[in-house]
């Protein structure tokens, strides 16, 4: 039996971990890496099989430095994981109740999203203070390795189990619904994969009506939008990147190239960034 | 004379405070606030005339936090301020030569943002404790009244001179062009400035083709569009707000209420965030 290789960034109990994890179930060896251009690299190296990459985030919007990575590298979408996002404060097991444990808390670690969500914890415990971590597991890690029971982490609960932490406080994010969306990235395209959905980017002069007139184009009766959202090019003032989604009825694959043919030829650029199975995000 | 107040985010020498500065020069008092909320809130009850917020960063994207809080509150974009964002590591003064202190700082505070755009510095100096402060004029503040000089902070040259301390290191920002866009909030509109600009808000249903249908009426050969992006709304699964801005010549404003007025029939909801004069990016 080949063994596949999944790169994920952080390492094991990390967010993106979990989605890795929740894609490829046991049929995969999953690699730790540190950061995200790693990933690409050994992908695009041939080292590792696949990528799993957050890409956006129901309350912090795209991860630019990975669509940009994308962007950079050839490589292909060939699926997608929603995760819903649920944080705890973890620290040290001891036997103090969980109350009177939170009061002698003096630093907490994790990633800026994470404590960026959990900004009403902060508020109502200012005596603590804020510390980076690259990933929410890595905090657990640190914490767990620390020896110092007036350190805590923000991470999920599988980062306590996988490092033996206590936890003292569960749901500390602001906002319940607090999903992220990941992909799964890949050298070679899978062809026997079910496909309705599919990622673009593509750019544009900065000119009247020049969005409106691709959009006429890709606004065929077949496909249906999901996201738009455009970004300025840095050194390019006057053009703009596009990254959009649209799902269609895989039935009308063929059809849809046709559009996406069409389209090709309305924009200054275009790059398709995979073809691969859309998911409900209220699934996860 | 009336005093014009001014709400700003963060304290003295944050970057919300430079932009305010730059837009109000010395015509008006400006006021700190700590949050975002707290300026909507001082607006609508007419307790300050203006307030100045970052909307969007040519490497982070959209503050989504402020187009909610937009959404929310019935306040008008009046203005907009680009300004050039650079990042100083600064530290109390000191007579030991900048390499050499550089080995002896142990922890950093900042933004979480600046944090998150000096990478290649604290991949260089590992050994660094990355700790976050509300803003960055605020962690200079800190390490100004520590009276301990292994604490260093992530600000401006402004928080530098303001809080009293030496630079150790420029230009610690990864990518040089890194642009904030800030927005001036009002609850008045201003009728005499010149207006060339807009910014809106919309929502659609997430069915086929609505998205087109909307653009065809506001791709008007007097509308260019600058920005646009779709965002899933919290708790409504199937629906999309949309922001976006467009620019147009003032002459034609009459005409461009016309449209919007078109527009607003192929909507779900639409909120017109305000009329305002542009600014070029490059000037800043």
């Amino acid at each position: 039996m080949k063994i596949i290789k999944v790169a994920y960034h952080g390492i094991r109990g990390s967010f993106t971990y979990l989605a890795a994890l929740n894609h490829f179930q046991n049929n995969a060896v999953l690699e730790s890496h540190a950061r995200f251009s790693d990933i690409f690299q050994n992908l695009d190296a041939g080292i590792i099989a696949f990528g799993v990459i957050p890409i956006e985030n129901s309350l912090a919007g795209s991860v630019h430095e990975n669509y940009d990575l994308l962007w950079r590298y050839d490589l292909k979408i060939v699926g997608e994981i929603y995760l819903k996002i649920s944080h705890n404060l973890l620290a040290l097991p001891s036997s103090i109740e969980s109350v009177a444990r939170l009061k002698t808390i003096k630093k907490v670690f994790s990633h800026p999203k994470a404590i960026e969500q959990c900004e009403r914890f902060f508020n109502e415990n200012p005596h603590i203070e804020k510390v980076l971590s690259p990933d929410t597991a890595s905090a657990a890690k640190l914490v767990a390795e620390s020896n110092d029971i007036t350190l805590a982490a923000i991470a999920s609960t599988q980062a306590c189990s996988e490092y033996g932490l206590q936890t003292i406080s569960q749901h500390l994010e602001d906002n319940p619904s607090n999903i992220t969306r990941f992909v799964v990235l890949s050298r070679e395209i899978s062809e026997t994969s079910i496909s309705n959905k599919c990622s673009i980017i593509f750019t544009l002069p900065h000119i009247p009506q020049s969005l409106f007139h691709a959009l006429e184009v890709i606004s065929d009766s077949l496909i249906n939008i999901t996201k738009i959202e455009s970004r300025p090019i840095h050194g390019k003032p006057f053009e703009y990147a596009f990254y959009v989604d649209f799902e269609f009825n895989q039935d009308n694959k063929a059809q849809v190239n046709e559009v996406i043919k069409k389209f090709g030829k309305k924009v200054l650029s275009l790059k398709i960034l995979g073809f691969y199975e859309r998911k409900n995000p209220l699934d996860c």
